[in-house]
């Protein structure tokens, strides 16, 4: 469901006014190949329901089946089919706005000139007070290239803007923080380098987004170790955070630890290798990856994991990952009875979770379940909060156990709309920088009131 | 008064409830040298009168003297002093935001995936719908290396960021534009233009900001000429704009035309070669410049002026603007009777205007009533909304016509608060985008309802 049902529309129905003309036009949208989302009333008198009703479908084809089903569909009209996620795009997503009101000459002078000198001044002689008296620590640049847009793939960062949008609005929306998109026209590994330690002044910390592997761990690795703030790329820790905090609830789900388990990931890319990278971390023992790129598995033995190949990581593994992006890529007859396997790749997974249940797997899942939403925002929250000058495993691992921990019983994750796992997972972030001695921020108070499950 | 009184503080004073007490009061903060701003009333009751009164200083020892009035005064008791406007900057002025807000799962399917996707293609499919789909055509990068940041000089970037905030905090206030400072570690021209050209894609447009000449001559040029955005250094141009303004209504005053008028510029930096190309450009008369640095004299030749000593222009010239920095520059016996004088160095102008009166000069005035804050939000308003790629000088003159236009009866300049004058400023840029051909926007409609002064 992920992304699946990529294209979403809006249809605006006229019924009969009877019962169970709803649920025939349900149904008959169903056999159309839509998934029904929100239903909301729109008018109703003595004769007629008027609806407006959400539809997904896969595919743009599938739109002319969803006209077709309600037309023929006894007592339906069809009144409009609306694009409103288009339509909200119109004018862009996040706006940067005043803090305060400017009506009066007096409101002028206190936030431009003359007042702002004297702010200017306390900077120049404390650059530590910038932190105070200026946006730059809730500043988050999100930084891309364009190249790995989502599953679209290489579009460009034009067409990727709306991705870093929604990213924006998300950090403001759940943590408050300030997303800022940076769009890149070069693709040049050094030339992003250098263009971003040009501007990282400007920012609390730098959130770099959809960039291809293997230029984004050059990128990221440069970044971290000349700048004096946090660097995140979400597409390896980000997701990775989240995958892991997916892992330990499935481990707990099959009453079974990580340092008793023989993990396998297969697919090396930005989210994979972290996600052995963290799993290392976490069970102080190797990983056995698997990947076609002879740099990518290089990468993973740098790391201490071991190169293997599929069948060897299917054969030997009690834990399997797989973030390869190729369909139906793990059959039925090597799934080994016990296993856990998350086949993360979307829109269709290595293998179906039924079908690797089915083959005797303990526990399946795919990436639908696994919502980067969930991680980023209360990491960096986390992260600029405490002042940390980098973002460490140790932190990355705190913030997937706070998101294991906010977890529902029964479900894998959380709600990711939930404010509470975020904050959970800033705390966590937070403290384990106060932990590594790496706070700069006075925390004082900052852990009071225990994050509830909700 | 514009930059001279730069330190605001507000005294809390407790009075005897007396007819007359806060007049005494003011009297001894006068004396010490203080600027009386906003008064508020905070508490009454039948024996005292609580208020907070602002103050004004020009130097932090007056503050000792302001402490000492108040202490002075019959009846007067000080509560406290504070800083206010350091306060107010506490956590920043800017703040990036949602436009929407995220609280259903249903919204976070609309604003980030899958929802996007489709947004994503369509600007995938055509580069020009990134115009409508997002924030860039409201984005504006305010772009510093901080080598000239308001009369403080070179202080750096991370000291700037206040003035940043405030053009970006004006911006939205004024036109509701989305100003980002984008504060750069590097000096380097090279390096600047690099950096600019590679996140440019981001913004509608780029306001350079507060960068010392002559770099920013080289810099502003090579962005112009490789970008496809408007580009505008608002210290040359902004700036310029409306000391234009301010010189159509000087010589409104004294019933005199720019055609038949001889204008000299002295100092020829950023604002003052503006002024100068703006004044040949109107009149189509050579400005006579000076200026100690032969590189400047150079740069107005190049575009048309004329090279002359500080005295031939005295001599010589109807209209005399200054901008040199150099307080009691122009001695009263080289005022010529009848010339019109805006001695525009802050703090201390090159001539005060009561001395230039006093020796004859038919209008002077000095750099308090300049405010760019007049010019910058009403031409990058008109500038995306026309979707030109540029500005030119015919925009930024009829940016200055339309300022001229809409100061009231007697003052030399409009209330930069008044929204009416952003919008006619926007207004006059996007009818000269239009008349040059250079509008890439549908502009029907925008110019219905005449803006009125106020």
């Amino acid at each position: 469901m992920w992304t699946e049902y990529s294209i979403m529309r809006t249809i605006r129905v006229r019924n009969e006014q009877r019962a169970g003309a709803l649920g025939q036009l349900l149904v008959a949208l169903g056999n159309a190949g839509a998934l029904a989302g929100e239903i909301s009333l729109i008018r109703m008198d003595h004769k007629h329901v008027v609806r407006d009703i959400v539809v997904y479908v896969s595919q743009q084809s599938d739109l002319d089946l969803v006209v077709e089903a309600v037309k023929a569909t006894d007592g339906s009209e069809l009144v409009e089919i609306r694009d409103d996620v288009l339509e909200l795009h119109q004018g862009g997503k996040i706006a940067v706005r005043s803090r305060y009101k400017i009506d009066t000459l007096q409101d002028l002078r206190r936030v431009y000139t003359p007042g702002v000198a004297g702010v200017c001044r306390v900077i120049e002689n404390d650059a530590s007070q910038a932190r105070r008296y200026t946006a730059i620590p809730h500043l988050i640049a999100i930084v891309t290239d364009g190249t790995a847009i989502l599953g679209l793939g290489d579009i460009g960062p034009l067409a990727g803007m709306p991705v870093m949008e929604g990213k924006a609005a998300l950090m403001e929306s759940l943590v408050g923080l300030s997303g800022m998109p940076i769009l890149l026209k070069t693709k040049d590994t050094k030339d992003i380098i250098r263009t971003v330690q040009n501007i990282a002044l400007t920012f609390g910390a730098i959130q770099l987004e959809d960039i291809s592997a293997p230029r984004c761990f050059d990128i990221e690795e440069a970044l971290i170790e000349t700048l004096d703030r946090p660097v995140m790329h979400d597409d390896q820790h980000g997701t990775a955070v989240v995958v892991a905090a997916a892992l330990m609830n499935a481990l707990r789900k099959v009453e079974r630890s990580l340092d008793e388990v023989t993990v396998g990931q297969i697919g090396l890319g930005a989210a994979g290798l972290s996600i052995a990278r963290m799993m290392m971390q976490e069970s102080g023992r190797p990983v056995l990856g698997a990947d076609l790129d002879p740099g990518a598995t290089r990468r993973l033995e740098k790391a201490g994991g071991r190169a293997a190949s599929l069948r060897e990581i299917m054969d030997a593994c009690d834990v399997v990952v797989s973030t390869t992006g190729v369909p139906g890529l793990i059959k039925k007859a090597w799934v080994r009875p016990g296993q856990i396997i998350l086949a993360l790749s979307n829109p269709s997974p290595e293998i179906e979770p039924e079908e690797a249940l089915a083959a005797g797997a303990a526990f399946a899942a795919d990436g639908k379940v696994v919502n980067n939403v969930l991680g980023f925002p209360g990491i960096l929250r986390g992260a600029v909060d405490s002042g940390t000058p980098k973002l460490t495993m140790e932190m990355y691992l705190a913030a997937a156990h706070a998101i294991a921990d906010m977890t529902p019983e029964g479900d894998l994750v959380p709600n990711p709309l939930n404010r509470a796992v975020h904050r959970a997972v800033a705390r966590a972030v937070a403290r384990t920088a106060l932990d590594q001695g790496l706070a700069r921020q006075d925390l004082t108070g900052y852990f009071e009131g225990a994050p509830g499950r909700s």
